[in-house]
């Protein structure tokens, strides 16, 4: 076990400017062939939260006191997120990420599909940076976390074909497509710290957690978000009958007109999306989904909180892992 | 160094056999979602001359008289290059492979996208099956080899798109397309196997040429082959235009009458492909590229044999990779 001094704990702002700094140096920018590392660079400027690789960096800090142990493992599951994001924007067909052009937008589908490829290769060359002793165990757990987000990304596409989806598939789903990055994170940046097989496995649980709660408010911000602040249009998953938890939710309790309406409201074609987002809206609000899906994200919130606290750790140790709880907890974006 | 007994060096179609045996227990078909794990299953179940794979275990069996310790990096390159064929085959909007329908034929793009990068992940996963001394040394070499292989799928793409590609430019294309992950089986054969530095590189060096002479011999099965045999249309090479090495000596070599042929055949179009598959292949016999390209075939032969005799071992032992040599030597398929 490491003496760890608490006055040498960094904020998570100090950590992901750090991070932001090692992303900037990455090399991708001068390699050839241009073509296959111009989206790479693309992607990977265009900013975001850099959550993931900030929770493996503090999850190595919490157990070591050195954050830039899991700098490697930042790098890597920020460029696999990415890469992700990449080849679902291009599945998505979606035009615009973060204000900017996709990728398969501007330089076409072929050129998404191999410079995703490539990235994947990059993130698992990330890897070789670390201790070689330690390794096997983080190739184990990044195999892990990829080949989940791959299923994931599966059932998320398997249930925009079905008639129903429970509440237990959607969470599983969410699980393996959104939180199971967050877990795995913290669990290698935790394993090169050299914790404890309870400690990686408390910080796992945490994670997955704090990322089912995320995604969750994700849902929630895509109804009740300000555009503004959001950065995206309200109302996108409405609109395309995306069966978030809050549709689920409605669809399973909606009963007599409310069901007629919502039913109604499924069959509205593009043309009438404001109606449709309105009469959506509306359903929501009457039948509660809003609060019942709030309460369920305090409940991963609290349980998350439940987690740090077992692993007996002081107030200033685990600081900076409760900021970012703060922060994603009242997130408006 | 372990002492080999000459006669247990097992064959190519034994180990081929065993790789296939290998392939047909791993666990895709019976994992959730089906809808990831089906076109898995399915392209590596089309067969193949599991050339790759049985490279890595033969350069083991050289170095360490057992094959398989290679097991665990056979099925790694194995399964990368089917995740190889099932993007490009994507990429090119192939429709056929093997007499069978392509993944995103029968399952659509997106499903091809995302079972290609599951596939990447299995592939990565097979490497956890080593000795975890050895993984570090490996996982670096099979993402120098994943990379090279995307860089050369992207040269191949950039190349359709320019009018001018020099021989050399075509060759260093080859290499990483196709030669390197040849050469980087049969290296990280020789890395579990525990060879000497010495051997690791020359045994790599073999397979840059095995896998040079194997492409350009694909170039010239694409004209000369006979499509009984060949299991291919031929000529889909010359209707697309394709810069291979073939075309390229004849658009560097071709003059006055010939290189106006030439450049009427390259503008035909698809309703024309049999008259242009028969003038450009009389260019082609009137400017004697077919020998040309069968000397440079023999060259990279000639340097794989020198190489094979360089490593000072028994006849016995090097007998199952000239075995190899031979049958890729005189292939019609």
């Amino acid at each position: 076990m490491h003496i760890i001094s608490p006055s040498t704990m960094q904020s998570f702002e100090t950590i992901r400017d750090s991070i932001e700094m090692e992303l900037a140096a990455l090399p991708y920018s001068k390699l050839e062939p241009k073509m296959l590392f111009e989206p790479i660079t693309y992607i990977l400027s265009m900013g975001g939260k850099r959550v993931r690789p900030a929770l493996a960096c503090m999850s190595a800090q919490l157990f070591s006191g050195d954050f830039s142990l899991a700098m490697p493992i930042a790098l890597a599951v920020e460029v696999y997120h990415n890469f992700t994001l990449l080849h679902d924007d291009l599945m998505d067909r979606s035009s615009m990420r973060r204000g900017m052009e996709t990728v398969h937008r501007r330089w076409g589908d072929n050129a998404a599909i191999l410079s995703g490829d490539g990235m994947m290769v990059l993130a698992y060359q990330e890897l070789e940076k670390l201790p070689e002793q330690v390794q096997p165990k983080v190739l184990k757990l990044f195999n892990e976390m990829a080949l989940g987000i791959c299923k994931g990304q599966q059932y998320d596409i398997d249930f925009e074909q079905r008639e129903e989806v429970s509440e237990e598939e959607y969470l599983e789903m969410i699980r393996l497509k959104t939180a199971v990055l967050l877990a795995y994170s913290l669990k290698m940046g935790a394993l090169v710290a050299h914790a404890s097989e309870e400690q990686c496995d408390t910080i796992y649980r945490f994670g997955e957690h704090l990322g089912l709660a995320f995604q969750l408010e994700d849902d929630l911000l895509d109804v009740y978000g300000d555009p503004i602040i959001f950065g995206k249009k309200i109302g996108e998953d409405i609109v395309s009958n995306k069966k978030t938890m809050l549709l689920i939710k409605a669809i399973n309790s909606a009963t007599g007109e409310d069901k007629q309406s919502l039913d109604d409201a499924l069959q509205m074609t593009d043309d009438r999306r404001e109606d449709k987002i309105f009469l959506v809206t509306k359903i929501y609000n009457r039948l509660g989904i809003r609060s019942e899906v709030e309460d369920l994200i305090d409940f991963h919130y609290r349980q998350a909180e439940e987690l740090l606290k077992s692993l007996a750790m002081s107030d200033e140790e685990l600081a900076p892992l409760r900021e970012l709880l703060g922060r994603l907890q009242h997130r408006k974006s």
